[in-house]
């Protein structure tokens, strides 16, 4: 039921079209993207894997080896744009899309990045033009949630 | 139909609670709003009027005055956020909200303040994640077109 | 980084845009919107503040000055639509945008009005041709915890 | 690969359940239905058929019957919810989901039933606060199209 | 305030239109469309009524009829798509609208009629392309949880 | 500014979850997971490549790499689910979320590989329950323009 190469003209087709992406991406393995992943979330995440992501893994492979070698791997670590802008676009559209729970996990990493309590709602402000009041205001209580869990862990530090 | 107060209880609770708004913001006019609004389309559109808000000035003129008035006059003027990650921002959340043609023209604004080609590239990259491939996909078409377009117009001045 | 006029061709083309907005509305401030926005909430919540923007003054400030002032005080408080009509259209979007707990505070504002149980119920009826059935139904489920938490309210009372 | 009854039990428990349905729908028949839809469509549209729902009759015929049958025959037939709200939440509901097409649709039964060109700006006005600034400026654009085909259409006229 | 035949002339045109619909169909009562949908129900649910379908019966009536008679009745009881492919292709769009609760109680009816594991699994990870990863991870929650809840309930049976 | 392994406790990390991803996925490079995406679309397209999927190379290559390797070559290739009723569930993913353009070039692989129109039907009208009717129609009026271009298409042949 999968697929198979038909006949060789394909394999033809296919290294032609190949020759447009470069060698050093070619030859790159499942191995390196997900080691790339896994550094993605631990700069993110104060050098801890992530929660959700590891929750998966026994259960949905794929969708964990997805998460972490194409969207941690290959676009999470793109280096065309810095990482707190490509947070706080993040952020936007998890709050935009209503997705607060993943809101939440990303305005975290934010913050672990250096992004300001301030920047954070400043993103969830700007929300209200394109999506509308009720997605705003959901993130803005998912964001009091993150801020009073931050301070709570920095009160129990000595 | 609309809305009164309906007693003098009301106006002791709302000037308690205004007492949280600085006054600077409490005596702020709907001109002073207007003028901020349209500082800032002059500032993302080259000097210019944008002309979906004209367009809607006689027909819908509460929808024109709020557009001018509140988003961007309100919070598009806002400080507390740099303008080139307010605009990318802005540009992440129309492509996976599948609005191409107001993303399109939050992208030309973002052009017009500086930000790169490369960097709205690498926005509708991120997108694939939250919100999947025809999303960004869409956007891609949106940014090609853009894209033409300026160099279109930059090849006709001398 | 915020925006400021760039020279005098623009405050002269502001006035110009600014000739179609009555003066009333012009000289309006943020004090006399805020103020008309709290007058919008009490006579939809039977008199009291709305918990949930109260909520949002510390943290959110601008969040809350945005809903009192733009949401409720320019567009709820308008006099071209009867509030029983904008009450009931309000609770089919939330409804249809799977917003459930939006949905029932303002179905709650709806029976405060004067709207019958029955015609939330029709409203909700009807969501299923635009947005489907799983809206709908999530709807309904919000709209009989309100119920049950009306009769549970006035059986209360003496 | 249909359903069947597997057993009498099932024939008992489906009597019993029945039990809650007056005697008066449960004996209705589809042909009752898709009269009363043909009557709603044409008390909505000058009592023209709808096009778009006719082009779908020969290549899509349970499409054409389900929108006859249940969204206008059940579901916009429902004596508990006057035409103008019921055109009106509607017309909201579409714009929010960025459906101008059938927002357009809509509307234009709003004008044939009387309510005024000034009661659906006030609705799109609306739609900025749940839904955003784009949806309410995309169905600002439908409604002028609209109201353009009217003015044409009216200046025709002897 | 309800729909009527205005005056002869419909009843020819319903008539004429009737015609394209077959004999079988239009005499159809909504009993027996009920009937269909509550066989359609026991046999996804292992000959059991759906909880949250019964919980509508008493106070959202007409919602409850809906369900079973369209959604169910006429839609779900056509022989022209296996019971398996609808379940999975349902289970889908659940899960692209971010709806984990209704997905949850498809995939369920899906394991019911002998879909595996392994195929919930794999809709879901097809889910990433068109609707991104927070929707196809939201799913995979919810799965967990489905599966968990079957293995809790056959480790009980003796 | 992109990411990098801080200390070698990651690379001792990633050694252990990696220990997880069996050795064939981990050695896999993107040179074969191109091929495999490429194989997939011209299995789906009749042996020709996708257009839409062509014109994104030159100015987007990292989205055409990425629809290639990751949407095509890693989830579109997978075994667990035969590829009619992946195709299937995809056209109702793609309906539901009003993406019609997208619906229809998987409609058209669906064809390709021996789904029948009448089936595709029955995926749109199921698309009524969980997305309402205007996603089904609009679904429905794209399909229509498919099999038109398909039947045109043919009447050339000798």
């Amino acid at each position: 039921m999968g697929f198979r190469f038909r006949n060789s003209y394909f394999a033809i087709a296919v290294a032609f079209l190949l020759g447009a992406v470069p060698q050093a991406v070619k030859s790159q393995t499942m191995e390196e993207r997900l080691q790339r992943g896994d550094a993605v979330v631990r700069s993110l995440n104060n050098g801890a894997p992530q929660p959700t992501l590891e929750r998966m893994r026994q259960e949905f492979p794929f969708l964990a080896t997805a998460t972490q070698g194409y969207a941690l791997g290959d676009v999470w670590s793109r280096p065309g744009l810095d990482n707190r802008t490509r947070q706080l676009a993040a952020v936007a559209v998890f709050a935009a899309m209503g997705e607060a729970a993943f809101m939440k996990i990303h305005a975290g990493y934010a913050l672990n990045i250096g992004v300001s309590e301030g920047e954070l709602k400043e993103i969830i402000y700007m929300v209200t033009v394109p999506a509308g009041f009720p997605r705003a205001i959901k993130a803005s209580q998912a964001l009091s949630e993150l801020f009073a869990e931050r301070r709570a862990a920095s009160a129990k530090q000595p």
